[in-house]
């Protein structure tokens, strides 16, 4: 299984694609970080980052996009452009018939570190660790990204083949209905 | 000057689009709500959204879209999505050059009421009568972004036509790199 972890973002936003599954060796495929100019107004920050993940939905084509669930309480300032950065995330992989799981931080960290209140640098840490890379993934969003895509596969399982058999079944009728 | 107003939502979007300038008669061109079905996954609502609005851009061409601010503080439970709806409008006007304005719930009030705490009744019997239509348009929703498109022309003016122009700059820019 191919995932992609985003963390949203329209000054950084976190991107990072795992390959593997359940209790096999993970392999980090890409990892990065994509920026808007903060010069620019937000309707042409959420475009431009909305080019740069479906860039990546192009390049990769992942079995599942996985995106860090935004929750309102926090950081009230930025928590708007968070939420359309993570809306933009959805939207390209419902357009390319992707399934999108959401995950909060606390299952991330849970997933990665074992612990649900683990800070950023024993995130990165355990990151690097799992996938066997020889320097940190820098900024932290594109480590999160990694740790969302990594949690992803490791959270798997039934429901995952669920939902991809139901994605796969849908695009076969699209995919009937166009010819 | 054409307006596309958008209420944003993913239950209920209002649209409403107004032809018009200061000091003129203002004409309805077109009212509505789009709708997504509440059993989909957000990720396929934002896109049905997305796709709905296209539409309406496209068949219309407005020289702006004018988008209510969504503020988190009011109503926790359904900013998120009406934040990523916001988001939905305003990338496809920035996929299409056109320039987006946020306006506040109470900008608009005042702009067609006279009155920042005016309810919605008020506001719907106002854009009735100054759009000299024979029936109040319903839900709520599609007289909010009738409202909304009054608001932003009427607030226009020099700073309108400002950015208007570096808009048509930009487009012009773009389809000269293109040829």
């Amino acid at each position: 299984m191919r995932v992609l972890g985003i963390d949203p973002g329209l000054t950084r936003c976190g991107m990072g694609v795992v390959d593997g599954t359940v209790g096999r060796t993970l392999t980090m495929v890409d990892v990065g970080v994509f920026r808007t100019p903060a010069e620019l107004d937000t309707a042409r920050r959420l475009h431009q980052l909305e080019q740069q993940i479906e860039a990546s939905v192009v390049a990769h084509r992942p079995d599942v996009v996985a995106v860090e669930r935004v929750f309102s309480q926090h950081n009230v300032s930025t928590v708007m452009g968070t939420a359309q950065a993570s809306g933009i995330a959805m939207l390209v992989a419902a357009r390319h018939g992707i399934p999108v799981h959401l995950h909060t931080p606390s299952e991330v960290k849970a997933a990665v570190t074992g612990s649900g209140r683990a800070d950023k640098a024993q995130v990165t840490a355990m990151v690097t660790r799992l996938l066997r890379l020889t320097e940190a993934p820098r900024p932290a969003d594109a480590a999160d990204a990694l740790a969302l895509a990594i949690c992803h596969i490791w959270r798997g399982g039934a429901q995952n083949r669920l939902q991809e058999a139901i994605a796969k079944a849908e695009q076969a009728t699209r995919k009937a209905a166009v010819r």
